[in-house]
């Protein structure tokens, strides 16, 4: 706690993000469950009730083998062609094709496209994917909301502990440089939090104002995991959730609702 | 902290998120840095070097006198047409409007809209005031980075801290359900951090990897700040940003570079 004991207020909300260490490299049939808590304990940290878990998409789909070696990807006519016009690897643009439900964009060398679980990222969330060895990709897990409620039950068995659940991919956005991370599985929290119809400060009803507090748990986890995967694992502390089954698929936006497009 | 002493790995890495407790109402030229001094104080805290003060917008918004009476403002043809189809506030229609530089889209009552600042978010960021009294609404800071600078600067000489500011907003974007809060001031640190070039675990140079890292803080002060304003104040600590200047115009992507559009 950073608030000091003689302090005149009432006790001030605070939330605390610990990025864990000594995480190995992550394997095919990798016991993340135990990955988890090996690497809390050499970080000096007991998981608690309340928690929440995040973990990065990739050590999710290394855990459950999804990664492809290219060597064994045969381009079609459109991936080598896309790729030779912008200097790619037609195999890796093969797969982010095959990852693709609709494409959205094709530009630059860049893929934007919508995958099959209603996501809409660059190249379909196909990754470099950092294992060693072989000429490897990381694909996103078949069903991220799958994958923590798997970690969230594992957890709860071993440790006797009730956290919720997160799995972060980093997204690019329209109108904003930069990537930021966002919720793509969910388990054990309310991803979205709606505050219609509650009363603000001045007694009026607020309007359309539904937080994606998922996101904002992936995006807060970032700044301890970092980008360079060395640490694929943080616990938030402190940070009243909203208990329920919870999947990051109720943050895709149905595109008929959508007037951000 | 919450790693143990006896911890066998190296320090976890961590950053902690608070909420500022004890803030009034903030008035027109209401003193914005001594109230979050106060706050802090309020709350057991002391602002040290390196710490993130987060803002909300409104409290900004609120301090600049940036409020407009709803009873001052005559609608044009267009805002009261449009208003009538959609049962809304003529006049609060023509506020959004006038604070619009570019219309994206005008659907369901509802208006996205480029900011004069280049922002492209719901109602061109104009919002109920949350101060008793009147028909007023919020509208941007005329200049966020300037406000966060000015913030940045006060603090400094007041309590010989050497802070970063952000300031945030809440922003809808399209593909995915809910809002979360952005940066659209920034003091003191570099809102973007590039990755690309810096090889990642396996020596591998990475391609396309800019982190908006102001966004990340902005998300996460959320988690803490809420969306009722009772805590427009979140300080940050323990996230070692790079110092820069820094400004949220930087985030605003090039029209023409957005692929993502």
């Amino acid at each position: 706690m950073v608030a000091t004991p003689d302090h005149s207020g009432p006790p001030a909300p605070s939330v605390t993000i610990i990025g864990l260490t000594g995480v190995p490299e992550i394997l095919p049939d990798a016991d993340l469950a135990g990955l988890v808590l090996a690497s809390a304990e050499h970080s000096g940290l007991r998981l608690a009730d309340g928690d929440v878990v995040v973990v990065t998409h990739k050590a999710v789909a290394k855990a459950e083998g999804r990664l492809l070696d290219l060597r064994t990807v045969e381009p079609s006519p459109l991936a080598s062609q896309y790729a030779a016009a912008w200097n790619r690897d037609p195999r890796q643009v093969e797969v982010v094709l095959r990852e693709s439900a609709r494409i959205v964009r094709m530009d630059r060398g860049l893929i934007i496209s919508r995958t099959r679980h209603g996501f809409v990222c660059a190249n379909a969330g196909v990754d470099h994917s950092n294992v060693p060895g072989g000429e490897l990709v990381c694909l996103l897990p078949l069903d991220p909301d799958a994958s923590a409620a798997a970690l969230r039950a594992t957890l709860r068995a071993r440790a006797d502990v009730e956290v919720a659940v997160v799995v972060s991919d980093s997204f690019g956005r329209p109108w904003r440089e930069g990537i930021v991370n966002v919720a793509i599985g969910a388990a054990g929290l309310a991803t979205l939090i709606d505050y219609r119809g509650q009363p603000d400060n001045d007694g009026r009803v607020m309007s359309a104002t539904i937080m994606a507090v998922a996101d904002e748990l992936a995006a807060a986890s970032e700044l301890v995991t970092g980008k360079l995967d060395r640490c694929p694992f943080a616990v938030i502390r402190g940070y009243p959730y909203r208990r329920a089954e919870g999947s990051a698929r109720e943050m895709i936006m149905d595109p008929a609702q959508d007037l951000f497009r």
